[in-house]
């Protein structure tokens, strides 16, 4: 066993914190304000790779590991945690179509996503189906050479401005089985965007609802087999978990950054903050729980990396924990704050915004507790 | 021992009701995203009263008790948090002066407040005194039959659109003997604001930092005697503190109905969510808090009807407890809602939202267990 | 709306306490060490009517209210949690036959149950029958004018010392309606005791199974009519969770009440540990959490004796939030007393121990919260 | 980074888990109940080196690193918490005999320990000096070539049972640099022991007070230099920290494993209990928690092994996180169980009275905060 960052690892962590640092964390509080999704600096971020991190090197990817993307998107995270979490998803994405479509359509398309010329949606929520995503309705007809979609999809990040879509559909019979994925283009025919919605935060993405109608694609833009949607999406997801528990972790350390530094600098009642016992326990319990997160992600991260059998179990459980604790990491932090933290003018009251919703996707923390329940109790 | 309304209480409430679900409910969520102050609704409220719910009769009011005024503002904060929240400042900084002022002031102001002709800020925090109130350093001196003010207050709600502020300034030594209340008419000649604060919630009423700069009042707008101010601004917030915790029992009963009809409604995995005991304890626990919260309040409110010795101890604990309830209780269901509790077009974000601030504004949470630890342990 | 207390409540509650202070307070460690049921105890409390509280006065009890009962048994409580709970169930038992009993079986009973010559106990629980009570397979088959019982029921509070018991046994078909109560004299031919259980906690009063081999017992001992002992038991129990939630709010008063002191008298780092802000803090939290839970216990209570349709909703909501904080309060009690708290020479584990059942027993809080979501849903 | 066991690691958890199985879990409610301390068994323990985990080869220990030794001392707790704390605690005083006792001192002594011949006491707290120990007040005092021990010592596990004491005494001025390290005798002249405590668990093993009047020993007794003995002390409880946590990790793991059992063999309501959602989500809590404990305590563990500047921080979030998750898990456990729980039957109850102390000792964990926070804030 052995928790230390080998000299790769340090010299990723270190890029990607200056890159936050530069790029990230300047505007972070700008974009979020004037709604803005931020392409130039995604371009930018393509540059050094953050587009493809664990995409394979022969798919024009950086082909590291999932722990050692989750140390980059750690740090990109602290800088911005809506944009770094549009970057995971479209490395999910990306990751799909690089490890399941067939070598054509991955030659086809990857390297224009790694290098940021494209980005990539997710697109498996509906609006009947969320925690029951295996209920979906989009349906993906054969129709000679092609498949021909139609239905709706909700909640999809960077809809309306990325030019991939993922998506899945069902070509079969009711339930898990009957679901394919598939690569859309995004200006297909028959494709419109819902109107962008006005979220709580991650402001700095736009998500839309889809809707397909009659919208044909050629039958090799299928990824995978037929019928394997369903597990190829849950797949990417045991990724995309241990992504978004890592967003988590990046926005609550900047949150205990700040919270230190304010209880060290503020003064109330002839003393600096830091001087107030109930406040240290605070930080101490806040600090303690990062760790715990942090190291929960990590072992998460090397299960997958191994191919581990318990490997779901461990991003179910490592995404429940980070993204709860970060939440209230954050939240802590904006009340040790005061009315500061209630301010825009700081940076605690948006990442309490943006990290709420961590819970919810992805799979929300309450069928997080179904699948680690599911896999302690051996029950179907 | 009795825990029942009697007839004008319930009618009271009937009437509040319906004023909610008429004028403030339907527009809630518009005023939120346009951060729009609804002066015209609160002229609308102040023709029932509302504006001057617990001041005495003769100074223009409805003469009510806490209690009965609680029961009005639960009402309308399921309506809309922010501008009850206002409303209730407003009869705060109104009080202090009905209670405190001359017969002369009060008779000059009190009319034009409860009718809602005038607005009123109270003006207590300044950017080196949020919890440590009594160190405040905005400076009244005399000079002839005036007092000169200078300094500066923040944080102040309903800044910029209110004709009326209550301020609390120093005319004697440091600590909280020193300080006196004010009535400072806001157009005065001297005061200038601050921008229109950029927050999380509460954005239906503007929050603005205020200057004084050789500001002169009449010496007669003192409100109470010199060196009374911390102690009638303390006065003022008991009352303040079950105004607040209603705010947060209000939403989080708006809250708790959305929840539970959208249990009752969503179906996943082929049956409504309403089946899903998780689901339903979460439900039951929220409901169980919430009761506790309003039994906190009503208790308070008793007590400073009743003017009890531990008054002051039972405000901090309702509002400590409420406010925590509120926000924990939103929060949930928010969570209940999956993504759509993450939208703007449904109301739960914005509880969220509004409520986090209680846990701060009138005193933190955290100078709340100061208080009732002072209490329980008899240490000054 | 009134929360104070009339005369008659504060001579009950001064007597209580009186009572509570010279003859508990000063044994509960011994009983509890040495496993003794304090026989001669409860008869002094039958002197002075604690054993028949709530029964009419024409059944020979006092006749008082639930909420009278509530405030004297949180202040015997304080004194011994174990013996006052032993009082409650007795109270329990002998109004389920004062109540629906035949005028002459309760005239038969009471007097010596109100009198402490007879002692109750209530069998309601089977090894295969705990939180899903109504699947009970305790037979009562009729015979002539007598009915013959068979079967076992646990955890039975008292059982081998009590001379009443009040067993629900299955009359007719399957589910709650084939349910009756009887009157069971404990030494009938036929019935045969376990072991006296070694438990946690609750040591001064023994708990063991009972056996029912061919119990023959009168026709006429039947409580209520045929078919409706599920739903007396489930109305004791409406109070019985009342009583069980009180034992733990005088129990967390009594621990408050240690930590207070230890706290103000115990030095560290050269100042008492009152001065320590994360204890204050703790202390305060402690507080509110009990004044919250007494709230929820005297609403309910109220909401019995009124017999409101919401009743058993109340009652399952203050029992959960009661017993939970009350454990809670004791256990945070135990850690102010770091080593000390884990002592026998200190009362502190004792309480945690004591309270901890108070969860389980009378319907366990989960069972509370499916009660209460049953309410909320309107869901059968 | 590397989440693995290896061989060597799985070898040494194997064999602790066999012992584990066969000699602990079977004995362990036994020794509970009759107060029984085991020195049978602790001495089987010592034949497979358990006594002498991470004393080094030299002195005649295994010379393990801390994380093995806190990978066999989990599948220990597993079987006996209480047995498994004493040997940690042995292991504790053994080590700091042969790390900073001299080499005739250790050669001396450390065989009997390793081999379990004699068993080692850990000496620091005081009446008046539990949390802040460098208080403490018994004093070593210097006469020709040996030193004169005076004062009394409290809480001591083991004493009266034990025939070495590890004891920290004053040697010099106030404060922790005034403090010396001790190896005295257990049946030194002048020592006398107060009575077995009774305590809510931790029962077989025993706890008494111990006073030295006029004790003397060779000054060759002296473990480390003078005025060393504090930070002695606390480099012992580091691992000592690690060690507790540990037992608390085993003990939760076994209460995890009861509780799964349990819910899918318990029927209630017409199916298993793993069938309610609720109690579902419990244990998934309850595992994920377990997790993210065993991931602190092995990150200190290597931090500790490897020296790092952080490693004291990080045994203090250890310890705080992993005795809190530990306690709770049980207690949940417990609750699952229902009435079972309660009962000295099952191991939940004895599992939850001996985990309560883990929050406590070695540093209660109100000073684990301290230490964290100190660390964070770089306050003296």
């Amino acid at each position: 066993m052995d928790f230390e960052l080998n000299e790769d690892q340090q010299a990723y962590r270190a890029s990607a914190r200056a890159f936050a640092e530069k790029e990230l964390m300047p505007n972070a509080a700008y974009w979020d304000r004037q709604d803005e999704f931020p392409l130039a600096t995604l371009k930018q971020a393509a540059a050094l790779g953050f587009l493809g991190l664990y995409i394979p090197e022969e798919k024009n990817g950086l082909g590291l590991s999932r722990l050692d993307s989750s140390l980059i998107f750690e740090e990109l995270a602290r800088g911005c945690t809506s944009t770094t979490a549009f970057m995971t998803i479209h490395n999910m994405a990306t990751w799909m179509i690089a490890q399941f479509g067939s070598d054509e359509l991955s030659q086809q398309w990857c390297p224009g996503l790694t290098r940021g010329e494209l980005l990539a949606s997710y697109c498996l929520t509906e609006p009947g189906a969320g925690s029951d995503a295996a209920s979906l309705t989009t349906s993906a007809q054969r129709s000679g050479d092609d498949f021909v979609l139609n239905g709706s999809k909700m909640f999809i990040s960077g809809a309306g401005s990325t030019q991939v879509l993922v998506v899945m559909a069902r070509t079969g019979a009711p339930g898990a089985k009957g679901i394919s994925s598939f690569l859309v283009p995004a200006d297909s025919k028959g494709i419109s965007y819902g109107k962008k919605e006005l979220k709580m935060g991650w402001n700095c993405q736009p998500t839309r609802a889809i809707n397909f109608e009659d919208v044909r694609i050629p039958a090799r833009y299928m990824i995978g087999s037929e019928g394997a949607g369903f597990k190829i999406a849950m797949q990417g997801l045991d990724g995309g978990r241990i992504n978004i528990a890592t967003c988590s972790l990046g926005t609550a350390r900047a949150a205990l950054e700040h919270a230190t530094t304010y209880l060290q600098q503020r003064n109330q009642f002839g003393k600096p903050l830091s001087a107030f016992q109930a406040l240290q326990f605070k930080l101490a319990d806040m600090a303690t729980q990062l760790t715990a997160a942090r190291q929960m992600v990590h072992l998460a991260a090397t299960k997958l990396d191994a191919k581990r059998p318990d490997a779901t179990l461990h991003c179910a459980m490592a995404k429940r924990f980070a993204t709860d604790a970060g939440f209230e990491i954050c939240n802590e932090a904006l009340q040790i704050h005061g009315g500061y933290g209630y301010l825009n003018d700081f940076p605690l009251e948006r990442y309490v915004r943006d990290t709420r919703v961590h819970q919810i996707l992805e799979g929300t923390n309450e069928i997080m507790r179904v699948i680690i329940a599911r896999n302690l109790l051996q029950t179907p």
